[in-house]
């Protein structure tokens, strides 16, 4: 029975976190990763989809390179090389988590880790027939895709005709067509690198516009592009049956096959809680997540959940600030989450970001909001780069507290300039000081700064 | 004689931007500018070169695929063509500023409006024989580039041969050979587009490094990747004559002569002054700039002098807000600049961004200061998107009061980037309130969050 300070079930963004800052902060860490350190995020989600997608922002590049004065010809993407490449950045990424690990002197074991109780010693955790125990927990499970109940869906699995968001990303060709279902931030982006590079797609939504509660107007601009660059959109529909490479689906009442020659689901995601014996210590959950306060506590002393499991908000990076806040306060530094600033990206052409309320959300708690909506074509630099583009900047604003509430964005850059929204929430900032700091001129960010003048 | 609230001298950056925020704040204004709206940076600098630097980007990109998995043959640039569309976005932004000055009932003049002197009615303006008057002046004339007394400069502009910032961005064709003399930011953007597009580029500089006093970890990252790329550079080296078709340098105390076909100067630029009639109403200059105070008052009340001509800073983005804190101080609103928190970019591949002190002049003004240097390779974005990068995050924090002094960068997306980072340093946000805040991941800017934990 091997005795640690903190045992961390998952080795994903809040259990490599969790992992390095207990241990710098001097807790004997050990972590419990079956697969490979880094989660989905890093293995199988956010950055190899950054890696294909740069390689098809390359690719586009000459092919919209006339109005810029550049022409080429025979432009050719080679998937299998993208696909390649990929595999090693994130080969060298987890190399670099492990590095960490190692260096700050965490144990990582790679098993799952199941629960089995506790005594006055601690939590007792078996792993291929090793026994650990510790006083504090982490849970940090991560989550899995969600597979809704479609007839034919579970032999389109089998038969490698459907794909989640892990396999399409392995996939050895760019297949012929694609049908995605769920334009979620994982079925758009897909969508848009494979329509990239040569499939042709199609994207099954039951809601009646994309990227579920993101402003509608940032939404919107990313809805057009995708459909100028030729993603087939049905919004408003529901699949009903997966067949032999092909999709049905209801449109206003009306069945309709789509031919395929792979399907993604992407409807969204789940905790992963199955057999890791939470019941045995009597954590409670709900809607299939576990319960956490804002310090991400669960229900039983010592235990805590962090990332994805806990459901609330299902990001790598509010992950890594949720391991913050578990250790902290496991080890005595008072802190604690707020989820009114967690920003969100979709890595598009062009990128939506967004970050706090939208219009409606605010109205909806009460608060006195107003929003501005300027467009991104005030900004020399946007001009200078983009032609032809949409993109917009909107901000809702607390009129009664004079301060911002939300920033909504879509077009270049904007997955990078989102931080300083998010700060701008995070710390309550007054709209007066935003205008006293000097935004660098020609940039795409200043526009932020130019709407809250047309307030 | 007609009488405004407020007369402005120049049309640029600070210019138009006072008239707009003083004509929404009820003065009834003017504005002269002989050329065109927009100043230097619109018309001849920030924003054209952006356009010319995006072309080049989008034109390198297909020959740098082959990593990232893309191919293409016979990849050409059209120079005229980048020049032409740069004109059309510049054309555009015009109109756009000439919109707002009709929409916000702002008279323009095209003409140099001259200062005649002041008696109990306010100042007295002359243009092209017409006279105006105002109890409020705002002198926002801009600057020029120096040009340093080398033998045979002034014949190499009468011939063509010696070009400014203004010329170079409408050269008809490439250059073969271009000695760009002084690598400041102009020099280093013109050696960038000009070195990606086929010229054969060296920059000659009096310092050791290039980019004046920015940090040096950043711009030897920029350094590298120039030189790289193939620019020349002859760092510690003095131009000493020019000739028909070359340049005369010193090196190590030793004359070497290069082969040009044109030469850019670019090694600084000077406020204008000269004819403008300052001294008629005795306003005090000091090394040819208008001494101002932190609300952008000169000497002579009621006469305020931002951007350029006060020789502050000297950048576009600087005059924006200085021109409002002068509008705000006129209209009774209590307000001051501070230079602490100016952003400055060079927007090369990769980009350099910085704000704030390095740890070199933090020291200087007796602060106890550290730096932390940061490898970009943290990013999982910056792996996935730039093979074999080198791009760093530098910060210098103030120990003892627990906050960013300065933020320095290289690596890509920087300039937009870098907004977040004045923000930071102009609020004095302590360092475990930035901690507090949610990056997006996976991004680039997020390695400024993790830098603050290796302190």
């Amino acid at each position: 029975m091997e005795t640690f300070d903190l045992i961390i079930l998952g080795g994903g963004p809040a259990g490599y976190r969790a992992a390095q800052r207990a241990a710098q902060g001097g807790l004997k860490t050990v972590v419990f990763e079956k697969r490979s350190l880094g989660g989905v995020c890093l293995n199988v989600g956010c950055t190899p989809s950054k890696a294909l997608l740069n390689s098809a922002t390359i690719y586009e590049s000459p092919a919209h390179g006339e109005k810029y004065g550049v022409s080429a010809e025979n432009v050719k993407f080679d998937h299998p090389a993208a696909v390649a490449r990929k595999d090693r950045v994130v080969k060298q990424l987890v190399k670099g988590i492990a590095f960490t690990m190692k260096k700050e002197n965490v144990t990582v074991i790679q098993a799952i880790g199941i629960i089995k109780g506790r005594d006055a010693q601690g939590f007792k955790i078996s792993a291929e027939g090793k026994e650990y125990q510790a006083k504090r927990l982490l849970i940090a499970t991560g989550s899995q895709p969600v597979l809704p109940p479609i007839p034919g869906l579970r032999e389109g699995f089998e038969k490698g005709f459907c794909l989640t968001s892990r396999e399409i990303l392995d996939l050895a060709e760019i297949p012929e067509s694609l049908v995605i279902i769920g334009a979620g931030v994982i079925g758009l982006e897909m969508a848009a690198y494979f329509n990239a590079v040569g499939s042709s797609v199609t994207v099954i939504e039951m809601l009646e516009k994309i990227a579920g509660a993101d402003d509608r107007d940032v939404t919107d601009v990313l809805y057009k592009n995708l459909k100028k660059k030729g993603v087939n959109f049905k919004l408003s529909c529901r699949v009903v049956e997966i067949g032999e490479s092909c999709v049905t689906f209801e449109e206003k009442g009306e069945n309709k096959a789509i031919e395929a020659s792979k399907v993604l689901v992407s409807i969204g995601r789940t905790p992963v809680l199955n057999g890791l014996g939470i019941e045995t210590i009597g954590i409670k959950t709900q809607k299939n997540a576990i319960s956490t306060d804002e310090k991400l506590r669960t229900n039983v002393e010592g235990v805590y959940a962090a990332g994805d499991v806990n459901g609330k908000s299902m990001l790598a990076h509010t992950a890594y600030r949720e391991a913050e806040v578990a250790v902290n306060n496991m080890l005595g530094i008072d802190d604690s989450i707020n989820y009114n600033a967690v920003p969100s990206v979709i890595y598009t052409n062009p990128e939506v970001a967004v970050v706090g309320e939208t219009l409606e959300s605010a109205l909806q708690k009460g608060i006195n909001a107003r929003a501005v909506n300027v467009s991104m074509r005030m900004s020399g630099r946007y001009m200078a780069e983009v032609e032809g583009g949409n993109g917009i900047v909107k901000l809702i604003v607390d009129t009664e507290n004079n301060c911002l509430l939300g920033v909504h964005l879509a077009g270049s850059y904007t997955s990078e300039i989102i931080y300083g929204a998010a700060m701008m929430i995070e710390t309550k900032m007054k709209v007066d000081d935003i205008k006293k700091t000097i935004f660098p001129h020609p940039t795409v960010c200043e526009v932020i700064r130019e709407a809250l003048f047309e307030l």
